[in-house]
C-alpha cells in the first residue's frame, strides 16, 4: 500500500505561509480607524489570508467550488435517511442549477464544477459534469476495503486535478464540497480510525436519521472497525478501507491545495474529516485550512477540536455540498474589504486611544 | 414626563407579522431539495423574513443603514479608552467614507445616512451629515438627567424619521447603528435600570478599558443608579435619565420600524439595549427584530437573553456603527436566495426521505 508511485506527490511538502506578511497585515490592522481588535474574527481572517495569499491586499473574490459526488456500498446497510438513487438525482440537480450550492455559487459569482467519481446510477449524459467512472460506488466496507489501491489513487488524483485547475485559473480560494448518500457513515468510520475514537462519540443523524437509525449506524461502523482496524497502519490505508471516492478526492484537493499555496475553505463534517486525513497524510496541510462553520452533525465538534479549528459560523447547517463554506465566503470578502479599504487613524485624522 | 404629546406616537401598536405567510414559507422550505432543516438558521431567517415582509419571496437587497452619533456628558468621568473628540472625528471619517461601516455599506450597496444628534465639537461643515443640534452632548448623568424631556422627544423623533424614510424608500431592512464616546456606559446604566441588574453584571471594556478602567466604570454607573433609581418609574424615564441622544434615536427607530412593519436588524450591545428599551416602551416591537451578532462586550449575552434573542453571528466584534449588522446582511441575502431560487423535490425529480 505504501509503494504506489501514483501517490508519490502526497509526500511533497505544503508551502509555509508568509509570516512576515502576517506581521505586516497585523500592523495595518492596528492603524485602521477602530479600537484594536474591535472587528474580532474579521481581523484575524484578513491577517490569515494576507499570510496565505502573500499580499497585503488579500481577497476572496475569485472562488472555485468543486463538488465531488460518489456512491457508497455501505448504503446497502440502510444507514441513510435517503435512498441511494438520490446521489445521482442530486448530480442532475447540480447540473440543472437547482441545488443549494448552485444558488450560493451564483450569488458569489464563483466557478462551480461538479465531479462524479462513481455512482450506481449513470449520469453520463450530463455534459456539465466531469465523470471519473471509478466504479458503481465503493464496495460495502463491511465485507472488503471500500476501495482498491488504484481507485484510491484515482480519487486522490481527481482532487489534485481540481486544486491544480484552481491554481491555474488564479482562484484566491478553493472550496471542495461533497455529495453522496451514506457518506457521513464513511466519514465517521474514517474519523474513528484517524482519532482512535468510538463510533458512538462521532456518529450523528446525517441527512436525518432518528435515534434508532443512529444506533444502527453506530453498530455498522463498529462492525467495520472490527473488520479493518488491525490492518490499518496509516491514514492512507484508513481512507482506502472505510472512506469514499469523494472523501478521498477532498483529501487530495486539500493536500494539493496546501502544496500549491491555495487557501482552502473547509465546509462541514465530511469535509473536516477529509481535512483531518489530509493533515495526517501530509503534515502542514492544515496551515491552509480556514474553517467555515460548525455543522449540527454530532461528531463535527470533535473533528474540529482535533484540527484545533475555530470555525467562523455556527448556523446549525448540515447539508454538505460545500454550502456552509460558500456562505462563509461572504465573511471572508467583508474581512478583506475592511482590511483593504478602511482609513487609518493618521489619514482620517482620528485620535488614538488614551495613553 | 408621561404627558409629552410629542411622544404620543410611541403608543401606536406595532404591526403583527403575517402568520399565514410564515406557514406558507415553512411549507416551501420543506419542498426544497435538501434534507428538512439542513440549512439550519438560514431556513429560519428566510421564513421569518417572509412573515415580516408579507411575501413568499423575501429579500434583503434594499437596505438602509442609519448611524446615529452623539456625545455623552459622562465622558468627563473618564469612562472611555478614547478621548471625547473621537465622536466628531469619526463623524468626519463617516462623511469621508473611511470607517468600517462605509466599507460595509459600499460592499452591500446599502443606503448609508449619518446623523449627528449633538456633539461637543461641531461637524456642521459636513453636508453629508444630518444635524439635529440637540445639545453639546448629553448632561453628565452623575449630576442631573442626561436629557431634558424635549431633548428626549427630539432624539426619539430623529429615529422615527429615519424609519419613516426607510419605509418611504421601500427598503426591505433597516439597520440603526451608533457612535458616541462613552455610550457603552450610558447603555449599561440604562440596561441596569430596565433589567433591575447590577452594573458589575453588565459592564464591559467598551472600546478598550482594562480591568481598572472597567472597575471605575462600574463605580460611576453605581453612583448614577443611586442618584436616579428612585425617580425612574418607566422605561422612557430611564432612557431620559441615563441614556444618550443616539440611544434614544435607536429606540425611536426600532419602535417606528415595528409600527411600520419594517424588519430591523439589531447590531451589538448598545443597539440591543435600545432594542430592549423599545420593547419595554412599545410591547410587540421585538417581533420585528433580527439579531445580527453576539458582541464581545461582556454584558451583551444578558441583554440578548432578556430579549430571548439568538443572534446569527458570533465573531467577537465590538465596534458598533451597525457593523455587525451590516456583516449579517450577507447571511440574510443568502437565506433569501436559497429560499427563493432552490429547486423543489418535484421539479428536480429528486426522491424524498425514506418512509
Amino acid at each position: 500500500m505504501t509503494s504506489n508511485t501514483a501517490l508519490d506527490w502526497l509526500r511533497l511538502p505544503p508551502i509555509i505561509p508568509n509570516e512576515q506578511m502576517r506581521q505586516a497585515a497585523l500592523q495595518r490592522q492596528a492603524q485602521l480607524t477602530k479600537p484594536p481588535g474591535a472587528l474580532g474574527r474579521l481581523e484575524q481572517i484578513a491577517v490569515q489570508l494576507a499570510a496565505l495569499q502573500d499580499t497585503l491586499q488579500p481577497g476572496a473574490d475569485q472562488v472555485q467550488i468543486s463538488i465531488f459526488a460518489a456512491d457508497h456500498g455501505t448504503a446497502a446497510e440502510n444507514i441513510s435517511a435517503f435512498p441511494q438513487v438520490v446521489t445521482s438525482e442530486m448530480i442532475k440537480n447540480f447540473a440543472a442549477g437547482g441545488a443549494a450550492i448552485n444558488v450560493l455559487a451564483r450569488a458569489l459569482d464563483a466557478q462551480l464544477e461538479i465531479i462524479n467519481l462513481g455512482t450506481v446510477h449513470s449520469t453520463d449524459t450530463l455534459t456539465a459534469v466531469r465523470h471519473y467512472h471509478l466504479g458503481a460506488g465503493t464496495a460495502n466496507f463491511l465485507h472488503s476495503a471500500a476501495m482498491s489501491e488504484s481507485q484510491l489513487a484515482a480519487a486522490l488524483n481527481a482532487g489534485r486535478t481540481s486544486a491544480e485547475q484552481a491554481r491555474e485559473n488564479k482562484q484566491q480560494l478553493l472550496i471542495a464540497g461533497e455529495m453522496g448518500i451514506g457518506n457521513t457513515t464513511s466519514a465517521t468510520a474514517l474519523a474513528c480510525l484517524l482519532l482512535h475514537a468510538a463510533p458512538a462519540l462521532l456518529s450523528g443523524a446525517g441527512s436525518g436519521l432518528d435515534g434508532n437509525g443512529i444506533a444502527h449506524k453506530i453498530s455498522v461502523i463498529e462492525r467495520a472497525l472490527a473488520f479493518h482496524r488491525m490492518h490499518v497502519h496509516s491514514p492512507l490505508e484508513a481512507l482506502r478501507r472505510v472512506g469514499g471516492f469523494e472523501i478521498a478526492a477532498l483529501t487530495g484537493a486539500y493536500i494539493r491545495g496546501a502544496q500549491l499555496g491555495l487557501p482552502l475553505l473547509i465546509d462541514g463534517f465530511i469535509s473536516s474529516v477529509a481535512a483531518l486525513a489530509a493533515e495526517q497524510i501530509c503534515a502542514g496541510s492544515s496551515k491552509w485550512f480556514i474553517y467555515a462553520h460548525k455543522s449540527s452533525e454530532a461528531g463535527h465538534a470533535h473533528i474540529l477540536k482535533a484540527l484545533n479549528a475555530t470555525p467562523l459560523l455556527d448556523l446549525a447547517m448540515r447539508l454538505g455540498e460545500g454550502s456552509g463554506a460558500a456562505v462563509a465566503v461572504t465573511l471572508l470578502r467583508m474581512a478583506c474589504k475592511l482590511h483593504n479599504e478602511m482609513a487609518t487613524f493618521a489619514a482620517a485624522q482620528v485620535s488614538g486611544k488614551k495613553q
